[in-house]
């Protein structure tokens, strides 16, 4: 691949400097559109080493409002990085709608951290990696970012003769490795095969012949400016989205469970104390093993979430939890990809997340109460499973728990609730309306549980009608299942 | 001090029992009064390596709502960390206004971290440790907050056979140092004077006897009961706050300044190339040297404040800087102390962070429109001092700017503006609005730049009717000023 390019390509200075000017302006413009628009743009800027990024961005972000953008360093691995799946960064850091992300370093990024031993994959990383960045980019765009690559790429000869200006001032040698300067086969090999692994058509690499750094700034302005136009079109001229129609599974799976398990006192009483006291030892093993667990939690309203989650965490280490719990997002959340807020909770290697409700919102309010269309939400199903598999590539252990009761014990509790002076607040007029749309939920989870039950993140259903059944049926799944994954 | 206290106190098994039981339920209580009541409460477990804080932690959390607190373990210093002033990370988790935050380490942490040598402080962090300590949980607790400090004291021979425990297996040895082993007396002393000098009024250290942790378990859940009992009680009894009589300083600052300063248009760009060239070079050494930067640009609606700040980033290192536009708070950001949100951009060391607007809101657009009490308003003058001066014993580099035009000069900007179909947006009714409160603005700018002007954070007035004038100068002295800072 790089094989067939020309890197001898120049431009003279004063179609530069006239050409320069004109692509400025043009740029400033689109930027006010996009920010207009609410288009959220991703800009990744990649390469060798001593390629020229940095002069790059500076030139790109010169004609641009400085509120308008944010430049993240990518290059450097931290140990927070480290304790997470390879995406986690990167999604935190997607712009909001209408802003401009550019980050400094894209996917080559862990692969030359791997080669110096500054970042570990584990095998199924390793296997996945290009896969799950693909899924990473197909979810943004889908969602309407646009992603513009641009891989910086310059000849050997050049690269050494850079590498070396650089290493003689103290001021410059930071920005370089000495160590690539014996590395440019090696990572060609590496370069050419991510560069064919993720370019996708919605997110295609883009190569800039480099040798002539002004010569690589016209055609990234170039590019650039092409891209959004063509976005911007693109978006203009678009005619309202024809809705699909969704499939449904129209399984019957919660229709064919007996919410009716019972459990005796002492059972409970016995058997709580012999899960919660296993679950301690084997929380104090996982963190030593440095592995991370996620917990979700979905189910009725008054299913007995909040009770059956505190038997799980009463006996752990406060400090290997933390309990999330998910209400509507903020505007901020809004603002960007639905997964968004999600991934920031994500638990450290060696930690357990707890979610109180989560992604499955998606599918389950949103689908019935129609807060996203048909489109977004059927969209979602393959969402999920992808960055589950991503976050169970590095490690993480799933369990998702849907609590399950039927008509009459909801509905008997509710009235319990509302009789009661100190529950009343927990009940509310949604409550009830949400309850005349049972046979609505019913499908709709019955849709998410076929659809999003996987090997690496499996749905269990947890017979509640009975709160002492449920909450140890979870426990023993929970410590039963970590000590399976534990050397 | 530790001297005169008694480790031999201990409980028997039954009383223990029949006393936590209430205890558990006085708590549960408590808790749900203070999510209603919205105080946010901080409570800092500190003390003796193997002194039990991770077991009387579980013990406290397990009759509370894993929904309303959060624990964090502080005790690791990670390189993000290190980056910025010591308070940063505390300071980012402290709870949401009915929310309990748990530390796991308090104000040892950095004594501990510093005698291992991962914990670099310069001379003035040494000297300010307790002094910025204090100013901090002052401007807490002024804002409402109740902070509640346990140091868990244990004897050395106690301490001996326990972490001697801890280290015979893996799964435990992570909990301790083995050096812990040998330096009981030299902590004693440093410990003994954390705790003189940060036992407040508002924010006692108890010491609790540890060496039995049932006793040590029993004297915590009483000391957080009481407190918490104590400040319901007093926000229940609260009488409407007495509104001080805030004393202006009533100096004339801008009306002395002479706002018309010109600069022909050669003058303008030979030293535009000229401090920009600079301040690239300085940026670069400044990265090298580790040094932060903050740079605060208040100013009338219209003083150009966009165009300055653009002309300070155009030619630096996009990666080196950030722009933070602050606009109104969000409902997250309200539940917070109103430092909080700013506290979060402050600029690793080595970037420059660049505020368009800023945290002096408060003593300006709050303090004209109401949006914070007299006593709220006057009280941020010396926060800010405090705040600022924190980061300036870590080492960050400050420049505040008020730009300032007059009247006239206002009214022809907000004109062309109206007129100018492409900008017409950037004018509302609020501007028309403020611009008739001229004199009040002036009289709190005035205030603020007499109040908050200090050595180690000083305001410069920007003459800004003509742009140029404006611009040069902001240049001129942030590039000086760093250049005398670095080596």
């Amino acid at each position: 691949m790089f094989s067939d390019i020309n890197l001898i390509k120049t431009i003279d200075k004063e179609s530069y400097k006239s050409s320069l000017k004109n692509l400025e302006l043009k740029l400033k413009e689109l930027q006010l559109v996009v920010a207009e628009m609410k288009i959220p743009v991703i800009i990744i800027f990649d390469g060798w080493s001593a390629a020229g990024k940095g002069t790059q961005m500076k030139r790109l972000v010169y004609p641009l409002d400085p509120h308008l953008f944010n430049v993240y360093p990518m290059a450097k691995v931290t140990e927070d990085m480290q304790m997470r799946p390879f995406l986690w960064d990167y999604f935190n850091k997607t712009p909001l709608k209408g802003r401009i992300t550019i980050f400094d370093k894209g996917w080559s990024r862990n692969l030359v951290a791997a080669r110096q031993n500054l970042w570990k994959f584990n095998d199924k990383e390793k296997k996945n990696y290009y896969k799950d960045i693909n899924a990473f980019e197909k979810l943004l765009t889908d969602d309407g970012a646009v992603i513009i690559k641009l891989f910086l790429h310059i000849s050997k000869q050049e690269q050494q003769k850079r590498i070396k200006e650089l290493i003689k001032s103290p001021i410059t040698a930071w920005k370089v490795n000495q160590n690539d300067l014996n590395n440019y086969e090696e990572s060609k090999e590496e370069y050419e095969i991510m560069i064919e692994q993720t370019s996708t058509e919605s997110a295609p690499w883009n190569i800039i012949e480099s040798n002539d750094k002004k010569f690589a700034t016209i055609k990234i302005f170039n590019i650039i400016i092409d891209r959004l136009q063509n976005e911007i079109n693109k978006l203009m001229n678009k005619k309202p989205e024809k809705q699909i129609e969704f499939i449904s599974t129209k399984n019957n799976i919660l229709q064919s469970v007996n919410p009716n398990l019972i459990l005796s006192n002492q059972e409970y009483k016995q058997k709580l104390d012999h899960y919660q006291g296993m679950l301690y030892d084997i929380s104090n093993r996982l963190y030593h093993e440095r592995q991370g667990v996620v917990i979700v939690y979905e189910g009725w309203d008054a299913a007995g979430k909040g009770g059956n989650i505190k038997r799980i965490t009463e006996e752990l280490d406060p400090r290997g939890y933390e309990v999330v719990p998910i209400s509507a997002p903020t505007k901020e959340e809004l603002d960007h990809h639905y997964l968004w807020r999600f991934y920031k909770k994500l638990p450290k290697d060696g930690h357990i997340a707890i979610f109180d409700r989560s992604w499955y919102g998606r599918v389950l309010v949103e689908r019935i109460e129609g807060f996203s269309d048909v489109n977004t939400w059927s969209r979602a199903y393959k969402e999920i499973n992808d960055m589950e598999k991503h976050w169970a590539n590095h490690g993480i252990i799933f369990f998702k728990f849907w609590l399950h009761i039927d008509d009459d014990e909801q509905l008997k509790r509710f009235e319990a609730r509302q009789n009661d002076p100190v529950k009343k607040h927990k009940i509310t007029d949604e409550d009830w309306r949400n309850r005349e749309k049972w046979d609505l939920y019913t499908q709709a989870a019955n849709d998410m549980l076929e659809l999003t039950s996987t090997s690496y993140a499996p749905w269990t259903i947890i017979e509640s009608n009975d709160k002492k059944h449920a909450r140890i049926k979870t426990l023993k799944i929970v410590t039963e299942g970590i000590n399976k994954r534990l050397k």
